[in-house]
């Protein structure tokens, strides 16, 4: 019987799913489960762009282009002009959601042996990726003492080598909630520059910036414009994560020809998504504007309870959805297992049909190349509505106290 | 500046897209060109499967389970067992089209360096995936004097190193149209058990099958239960390839673990082409048997008008919607390249308000690694109507006579 390949068995397990086994178990025995582990917006996606699957009148659903339709990437010109990003829609690639972009961009740009350097904590499947594409990922460390900041420029002068060909960041950032001020950037810009290499910068959390510092995408760096890749995606902004439908935006021409023909090889992204991606871009500023309300809402109770719990410790993020978090255990994965199938609370307010509640977080050791860096760390995101929250941190502290033998 | 990747480099361009710049410059010039290039059915999707998308009652267009719906792998175990394949709904993983089912295989079975044989001409994309994966391709050639049936085994045996790791098939075959007998899947069976290797099983046309013969999916072979993995997607039976809806079936539940992880990396299928799928497999045996005698008549009619053009010969598909014909031509890139950009045809037959009429054929030489061995021949599918196939066969008759000068 042939075996599986290297690749397939060195893929790391996702972090966030990592538990869901025991989760799954929890419900099984009646417990209500207060999802903190997953970047599953519960806003409801703009009416308009439901309308638009309703109002479909093809007979046949066929084949896209294979770098997706030119209307929608007309209507996302007008989208980053927005954000001060002067793009054409030929420097526009419609991609199976940001999933996809980031595995042709990598496809696209690195060989096998090529490295490519990380901030960590950084998401889970930037490494999957690189697995896939034979790619080896260094990581210069960001510390929640400072919020998750830039790492210094030494740092990363210090992980480049001759085999060096991009640096990835996430901005606003997945896991951490961290947002590159303009300092950081123009930091980066530097580094990039001075050893010519692609800058991917995944900008999916782009509208979702708790500050009044005017933006600065990636693509708008001076003097590297032939560097940046942007990574994107329409899945946060509009709660529409299930229809797939993500951008890849350079002033590359050779590698947008390149990732074209990389496109072709997979014919088209999804048609159906990009029907309500075009409806979901225009005429939806109130929708927008309510949703960034909402998440500046629960960021500031949710961030504001966490460090109210005794020896828990969160930075304020300034953008995304997402905090990291630290707790007073040794072993948060030891912890969030134990929540899921040892602890259970139960009072008053507990919901009736529920045997008692508990919490899932992922442990953020799955974010950190060097696992141990996060061994009291999560990653939570708030993407419940305030009472949730509040109820989901009301547990997290009799849980803790239950596990450090304080109840 | 920051070079693309050498894999980027080494993506063949795509045989039936290549020639697209001309026929779009044909079109301008008011020409009527008549698509036997591409592989999009022109018939309509089912109705029942239009209908679910405007009865989407979701508020939030979430992610899916990273293997597919359970209720979709569910009904796809009973479309299986129609066709006498026994599968459980855990032995099948829903992916983004069959191109994603293909290059996540391709990723979770085969390591860089690794060798996959295939038979030539060939699915042009699966050269463009094994780029990806880092796999050499080796090339068994089937031959157009007897209908492109299985190469020898002899020929099998030769191509096998101890680097070969699978070997690829699409049945019905795309793209000549030849459906393996029996006789001949035991046969690449006992090659495969003998030399333990995966066999990948393409099976997307499966139910174009113009032959009274019992149908025998390479999962249903005995003895290789665990090398084989099918690939599949409701693209072409549905006329719905814009969905991208694909399948991976294996008995082998260490691939299968392996594919699932492959599919965490890219978190979900798309959602709404799943729904549609759904609603496409049960009801739906009306609308299958309609296309299939569709399917049939056109290409009685095709491949015999085919036959009848001098010079022209193709042997007479048993399965998909293509055939591979040979051409009184030395150079069928030259000539359809021709047909595009200099041949134009017009006679009182010739719709209201274009100049003239021509063609559009993918040369074969794409489908061969030896480019030679394809070069008299070109792909055709039979996805126009009936009265628009013998309008492109006049054409073709007429270009052909002028080509060479006879006119």
């Amino acid at each position: 019987m042939p075996g599986v390949s290297q690749r397939g068995i060195r893929l790391p397990a996702s972090p966030i799913r990592k538990l869901t086994p025991f989760a799954d178990a929890a419900k099984s025995r009646g417990m209500k489960v207060y999802h903190l582990n997953i970047g599953q917006p519960d806003l409801p996606t703009p009416k308009k762009a439901l309308d638009a699957l309703k109002h479909i009148d093809r007979t046949t659903l066929e084949y896209s282009p294979s770098n997706g339709f030119k209307s929608l990437r007309e209507k996302l010109v007008g989208y980053y002009d927005r954000f001060g990003i002067k793009v054409t829609e030929n420097e526009i690639i419609i991609s199976s959601g940001g999933s996809e972009a980031l595995l042709l961009t990598f496809l696209s740009c690195l060989d096998p042996g090529d490295e490519i350097i990380l901030t960590e904590p950084s998401y889970a499947n930037y490494q999957s990726f690189a697995v896939n594409a034979g790619v080896t990922v260094k990581t210069v460390t960001s510390d929640i003492s400072n919020g998750f900041a830039l790492p210094p420029v030494e740092y990363f002068e210090k992980a480049i080598t001759d085999k060096t060909k991009a640096i990835l960041i996430c901005n606003p950032n997945n896991p951490t909630g961290y947002l590159y001020s303009e300092e950081e950037l123009y930091r980066l810009r530097d580094i990039v520059r001075d050893h010519d290499l692609f800058l991917f910068s995944d900008e999916v959390y782009r509208e979702f910036r708790y500050t009044d510092e005017p933006y600065l995408s990636a693509l708008s760096l001076p003097g590297i414009e032939q560097n940046v890749v942007v990574i994107d995606s329409v899945s946060k902004r509009y709660s529409e994560c299930g229809i797939r439908v993500g951008m890849i935006v350079s002033h590359n021409a050779e590698v947008m020809k390149t990732l074209l023909k990389m496109c072709q090889t997979r014919l088209s992204p999804p048609l159906l998504g990009q029907i309500v991606a075009e409806a979901s871009i225009e005429g939806t500023e109130e929708y927008s504007k309510e949703c960034f309300n909402e998440y500046l809402e629960r960021r500031n109770f949710f961030i504001d309870g966490l460090n109210r719990i005794p020896g828990v410790f969160s930075p304020m993020p300034r953008g995304a959805f997402y905090t990291v978090a630290s707790l007073p255990v040794d072993d948060t994965e030891d912890f969030c297992k134990w929540c899921l199938s040892e602890f259970s609370y139960k009072d008053e307010k507990t919901p009736e049909g529920f045997v008692g509640e508990t919490v899932m977080m992922a442990p953020a050791a799955g974010f950190y190349r060097n696992r141990e860096l996060g061994k009291n760390q999560v990653r939570m995101a708030y993407v419940l509505k305030k009472e949730d929250l509040a109820r989901a941190l009301t547990i997290l502290e009799k849980a803790l106290e239950a596990y450090n033998g304080k109840a």
